[in-house]
C-alpha cells in the first residue's frame, strides 16, 4: 500500500503545470503594497498546506473536458478564500495559545489576523471580478456564507451531546464540504461547462470534503500529536461533539454520559482528551465514525462512473483512499 | 444654529425614499435560515446607527442625475460592509470590556463575532454579484482590502508618536474615507454615470471621511462620554496616536514627551485618557486638527459645485457643517 504523500504526489500529477501556474498566482496576489501586511501575507504564503481545494477544482476541470486558461486562477481564489478561514480559525482556536502572553500582545495578535483574513476575503473577492464571468464570483460568496453559517451553527451546539447524526454532518458538512463541492462545480461548469456534470461532480466533492471532516474529527479524537502533525484534542477543549462521541454518547449508560459531560465541561482539567479516554471506550465510536467516513467516499466514487476514462478521473479516485488513510 | 440632528434629517430628505427602500432591502438580507445566525443578524440590524454612507451614495447618485433603481441595492450593500466592519470592530475593542466575563464566554462571543462579520461580508459581495453591472463588486471588494489595509498600518504603528500628519492621514482615510469616497464615486457611476463627475464626487467623499474620521479622534480624547453618546479615551487605552495627540507631542519638550509616552504605555494606569490630560495640555492639539477637519470639509464644498444647484446638492453641502458639529 503507497504512503498518503504518495498518493497526494500521484493525485496531483495530472494537473502538476495548472497547480504551479495556480501557486504563482496566489503568492503574487499576496503580495501587498504596505509593509505591513506585506509581512504578514508572506508569512502566510509559507505555510502552504496540501491545496487539495485547488487541485480537486483543477482535476475537476481536466476530468469533464474543461480545462481552461482561467482555471488555475478559479483554483487561486478558492485557496486564497481557504488562507481566509484558516487565519480566523487561527484567532479563534490561538486564544487558549495565546493566554500565557502578555495580554497587549495577545490583542495586537488577534487584532491583525481578524483584519488579515478580512483582507484575504476581499482580495479573493476582487480576483474573482476580473473573471471573465461572474459564475466564480457568485459561487464563492454563496459558498463562504454557507462556511460561515456552518462554523456559526457549530459554536451554538457546543457541548450539546444529544446532536443528531444528520445535523451533526449537515453542520461538518457546510462548514468543510461546501468548499469542495464549489471546487468541483466550479471545476466542470466555469465558465460554461458541463451542467449536469458539475452537478453530479458537485456531490462528489461534497462527499470526499465530508468524509475528510470525519476523518479529521476522528484523528482530533485517537490521533497521536506526532503523527497527525498538529495539536490534538482541541475539540474537547472547545467543546465540539464529534461523530465518534456522539456515537459513543448515544450507546452509554446514563452514568458514562455524565462522566463524558463531565471530561467536557469540569473546570480545571488539564488534558480532557486523557480524561475522556479514562471515562469510555472510544473505540467502537471511532471504528463507527471511520466506517461513515467510508461510505461516503464509496458513493463519492460512485459518481466518478460518469465521467470518461482518463488520468484526471483516476487522480479523483485514489483521492479517495488518501482521505481515508491520512494521517496528517 | 440648528442641532446635529436636526442637519442629519434635512440631509437625507430628499433621498428619503431611496433610503427606505435601502432600509427594507438590508433587513431583508440580514435574515438568515440558520435559526442561530438569524438570532445575531436580527441584532445587528437594531443598531441602526447614521447610515451616511449609504445617503451619501444615493445623494451622489441624485446630485449627478444618476438615480437608478438599483441605487437603494447599492447603498444597501455598502451599509452592510460597514455593518461588517463595526462587527469586527467590536470583537477588536471589546476584548477589555469582556475581560471580566467568565473566559469561556468571551471566547464564544469573539469566535462567533468574527465568523458573523465574515458572513456579512460575503453576504454584501454576493448581494452585489446580483446587481446588472460588475462596477460595484470590483469597486466594493477593492475598497475593502484598502479598510483593511488600513486598519492593519494602524495596528502596526501603536505607540508610534513620531508619525507624520501626512501618514497619520493616509491611514485614517484609508480606514475611513475610502468607503464614503466608494459610496460618492458608485452613486455618481453605477452602472455607467458621469465619469469626470464621479471622480470628483469620490474625492469630496474621501475629505468628507477623512473630516469625519478627524472629528471622531477628537471626540475620543477630548469629549464627555454623556455628550459623545460612547464610550471615550478608547484611543489612549489602544495605543492609537492620533492627530491632537501627536500635534501636541511634535511641540512638548522632552519632559512632557516622556510623560505623554507613559501615559500611553505605564502598566496598570486605570485612567489613561485623565493621566494624559494631566502631564500637556490637549486643547491647541484639539483645535489644531479641528481647523484640519474645517479645511478639508471646506475643500470638499469646493468639489460641489461642479454639481448642478438642487435638494440633492443642497444636502451634500449640509454634511460639511454636520461632520464638523457632531457631537456623537
Amino acid at each position: 500500500m503507497k504512503s498518503p504523500d504518495a498518493k497526494l504526489g500521484e493525485l496531483l500529477a495530472p494537473v502538476e503545470s495548472g497547480m504551479q501556474r495556480m501557486r504563482e498566482i496566489l503568492i503574487s496576489e499576496l503580495r501587498a503594497e504596505s509593509a505591513s501586511v506585506s509581512d504578514m501575507t508572506d508569512h502566510i504564503g509559507r505555510f502552504r498546506g496540501k491545496q487539495l481545494r485547488a487541485a480537486v477544482c483543477l482535476l475537476a476541470g481536466q476530468a469533464t473536458g474543461n480545462s481552461t486558461d482561467e482555471h488555475p486562477k478559479v483554483a487561486a481564489i478558492i485557496e486564497m478564500i481557504h488562507l481566509a478561514t484558516l487565519v480566523h480559525d487561527d484567532v479563534l482556536d490561538g486564544a487558549e495559545v495565546r493566554r500565557r502572553v502578555a495580554c497587549v500582545n495577545r490583542r495586537w495578535d488577534n487584532q491583525v489576523a481578524v483584519l488579515l483574513g478580512d483582507l484575504l476575503y476581499a482580495r479573493a473577492f476582487h480576483m474573482s471580478t476580473e473573471l471573465s464571468s461572474r459564475m466564480c464570483s457568485r459561487v464563492l460568496s454563496s459558498t463562504t456564507q454557507r462556511i460561515c453559517a456552518g462554523e456559526i451553527d457549530q459554536s451554538g451546539l457546543r457541548y450539546d451531546f444529544e446532536l443528531s447524526q444528520e445535523r451533526y454532518e449537515a453542520i461538518a458538512g457546510a462548514k468543510t464540504a461546501s468548499l469542495y463541492q464549489a471546487s468541483c462545480e466550479l471545476g466542470a461548469s466555469y465558465p460554461g461547462g458541463r451542467q449536469e456534470l458539475a452537478a453530479e461532480l458537485g456531490r462528489f466533492g461534497w462527499e470526499i470534503g465530508l468524509g475528510f471532516q470525519v476523518v479529521d474529527d476522528c484523528l482530533d479524537v485517537m490521533g497521536r500529536e506526532a503523527e497527525v502533525g498538529k495539536s490534538v484534542g482541541n475539540d474537547v477543549d472547545d467543546g465540539k461533539v464529534t461523530l465518534p462521541v456522539l456515537w459513543t454518547y448515544a450507546r452509554a449508560s446514563d452514568q458514562v454520559r455524565s462522566r463524558i459531560r463531565d471530561a467536557y465541561t469540569l473546570p480545571g482539567l488539564e488534558d480532557r482528551r486523557a480524561h475522556l479516554f479514562g471515562v469510555c471506550d472510544l473505540a467502537p465510536g471511532v471504528e463507527a465514525a471511520m466506517a461513515r467516513a467510508a461510505q461516503l467516499v464509496e458513493s463519492a466514487m460512485g459518481r466518478l462512473r460518469a465521467l470518461e476514462p482518463g488520468p484526471a478521473r483516476q487522480a479523483l479516485e485514489s483521492l479517495g483512499d488518501f482521505v481515508l488513510q491520512r494521517k496528517w
